[in-house]
């Protein structure tokens, strides 16, 4: 889809990432110690808001509708209905319409597409909030409540674990059948643990790994997963994080800027947006992720671009096979032959085509609602120079997203382009 | 906000709204009784999705982009992802970009507005389908279930029975300014339980209600709340039921009309929608639904309509006191005077601005997900002749629903247009 109306993103904002804990608020030799908690759901979203009015000086008052990304408050948090959520959270939000959107670790992908296209129908300014805070449970109970994404009836009995068993059945078949090592997939944690040690925000910001320590199980960093076939082929340091966090963006027309108080070269502009789904439980090929391929698709297509011309990305690596996957489905490697570009170095941030600078999924963690907003606050800030120690030094033109929800099922992929 | 491109309702579908241990499903004469369930969610939808096609002779492959109203899948029945889920109902519709929208009660009026948007941004072909299922837990447990469409945290503990209490505390307070007695309110159960018994889709089908019944709590019709000061003031015919069910419309393009092979005299045009939120737990006033009045004069104003101009609505009566408080929102009544417009039988079947003509929430049923998108359905077949026993027998030019979250914390309304 190609907007008729151009829509900017002019502004955005991103809180910390965190895990259960956090010892910004649980902090030992505080008083309050054991009583101080993350913030809550609500809390995140006023988090992100203030960031992103306050922080960025922009008046609320000018947002015609919001759209807020987010998967399992009721579940985490007993919480649902998040739209009326957004005006408690920015109180000068009230009276505004407001969604809450869910397609799994898309959420935040969906919301950015309604809101493009509200701008399409005539308004001037959307909100998009991304939130999410899982650290409430213990990380068996959410693992369930995760299996919800998937096809619950058909597939949770494959692990208690069931997403990372999930994907795993990738990473077995693609080691299978192109001779995939655990030392390859480590390259992957290893990029995104190094991204994120220059990261304030990332959840793994202060971790450290090294490929040995990637590369095998260990007690710190077990195979997990119970089903036998499965096992050996995920260790926890594969896994994205399981963090509280929350992302906004602004979306505005040219009018819109000009409400705001902004200039376009102040902000980057949507070019494109792909969209796909398929059936829930119904994966047709474990080597190859024919959604991503179609939404990747579009959004290169209907921005006249070709993967080659892509300059900066985020792709959802929810687990490190999904990256690989992720290089072969939006075109920018051949089936089997993804660990080349991992290892031609192109990915990193000192490459041609850096790939998750700020740490990505597994590093800059995975407030699953929160995600895909992420993804494109990122862009923005890797064009507009923002992104201290992991800042990218050339211009970038052309950025791309990539954010899917469950196993391949629900895609939507971005095309941003910078506006100088 | 009024479309500038005209977008068609093409086709719509109802299933059958159903009870916990529904009789075509669990039937005592049958072998298989006490093995045979309701149809489940991915059934329920499926049931829409083929009755829209296939029993209006559509073809799927048409669609450009799906929204999915619900409201609890993960917590009633383990499944959220349910953009995802659509593929699965009808396959035909693999690879399309489908999103789950959730605004409580009113998840349908948003997905609604959302594929107007999507219309809007140049799409052609645009489904909206809401359902949902709730018979799977016990009463109590759905209650807590749907309290996290409240402000769970702060008002959970009103009531084991959450939302009843919130309405009531409305019922209650409008019984103190204005006069109104247990039979006015058990008016409006009466309507509605008369209008399901000529509707063969309502859960109130063959229950039948005298106003009598309604008036008097008694075992049959308890005071069920534990909230002592709240208690007398509701009853269970005041309430709308727990229903599992589904609805499906799809809206269209001048050029969508064409592709599917319809003429626009078929159809009905969506004139105009208002949507508005307002903050979870921060009801203003008891006696009056802020954000009702905000959506309604939206959509009102944005038809170039007056609240006389309809001639057919669907109003959100969750509870008895919530159409009442709706005459007054929308404007058919003066602040503290809707039981005038309802006793002057204005709103009957008989009247001029029937609302409520398959029974509503409290007689036709409440699947939550699939209200908002049945009402517009409703209108839709009330315009084109097809409510059997409760057809309205004038032409009908103008309608309107109301579609509600929460205590009046978000609302869609949209504006019905007949094409002929």
């Amino acid at each position: 889809m190609r907007p008729v109306r151009t829509v900017y993103i002019a502004a955005q904002a991103i809180t910390p990432f965190i895990g259960k804990g956090h010892p910004d608020f649980i902090f030992k030799g505080h008083p309050d110690f054991g009583r101080k908690n993350n913030p809550t759901l609500e809390e995140q979203m006023a988090l992100a808001l203030n960031s992103l009015f306050d922080g960025n000086r922009l008046d609320p008052s000018h947002v015609q509708r919001g759209y807020v990304g987010n998967f399992g408050g009721e579940l985490f948090c007993n919480q649902a209905h998040l739209g009326a959520m957004v005006s408690r959270a920015e109180p000068r939000l009230a009276g505004v319409g407001m969604s809450r959107m869910e397609a799994a670790c898309a959420s935040g992908g969906v919301s950015i597409v309604a809101a493009v296209d509200a701008i399409q129908a005539g308004l001037d300014v959307a909100l998009v909030v991304g939130a999410e805070v899982q650290t409430t449970v213990k990380a068996r109970d959410g693992a369930d409540y995760l299996a919800r994404a998937a096809h619950y009836e058909s597939e949770r009995a494959l692990d208690d674990f069931t997403f990372p068993a999930l994907l795993t059945r990738r990473a077995k078949a693609y080691k299978e059948a192109y001779g995939l090592s655990d030392r390859d997939l480590a390259r992957f944690s290893v990029k995104a643990y190094s991204n994120a040690n220059r990261n304030p925000l990332a959840h793994m910001h202060k971790a450290h790994l090294t490929l040995e320590q990637a590369e095998k199980a260990s007690d710190e960093n077990p195979n997990f997963l119970q089903n036998p076939e499965l096992k050996p082929h995920l260790r926890v340091s594969d896994c994205s994080q399981v963090s509280d966090g929350a992302a906004a963006i602004l979306l505005a027309s040219e009018e819109g800027l000009s409400r705001l108080g902004l200039r376009p070269e102040q902000c980057v502009r949507i070019s494109s947006y792909g969209m796909a789904a398929n059936p829930l439980g119904m994966v047709k090929d474990f080597l190859f992720m024919d959604t991503v391929a179609t939404a990747a698709a579009e959004a290169l297509r209907d921005a006249a671009l070709a993967p080659g011309d892509i300059q900066v990305a985020e792709v959802h690596d929810c687990f490190t096979i999904a990256e690989l996957l992720m290089y072969e489905a939006v075109g920018w490697a051949q089936k089997g032959r993804g660990m080349e570009l991992l290892n031609s170095g192109r990915t990193t941030l000192e490459g041609d085509l850096p790939v998750n600078t700020g740490g990505g999924l597994v590093g800059f963690g995975h407030p699953v609602g929160a995600t895909g907003v992420k993804q494109a606050a990122e862009i923005f800030r890797q064009m507009k120079g923002l992104c201290g120690d992991y800042q990218i030094s050339r211009d970038l033109g052309t950025g791309m997203t990539v954010n899917m929800g469950g196993d391949d099922r629900t895609v939507v992929s971005l095309v941003i382009s910078n506006v100088n």
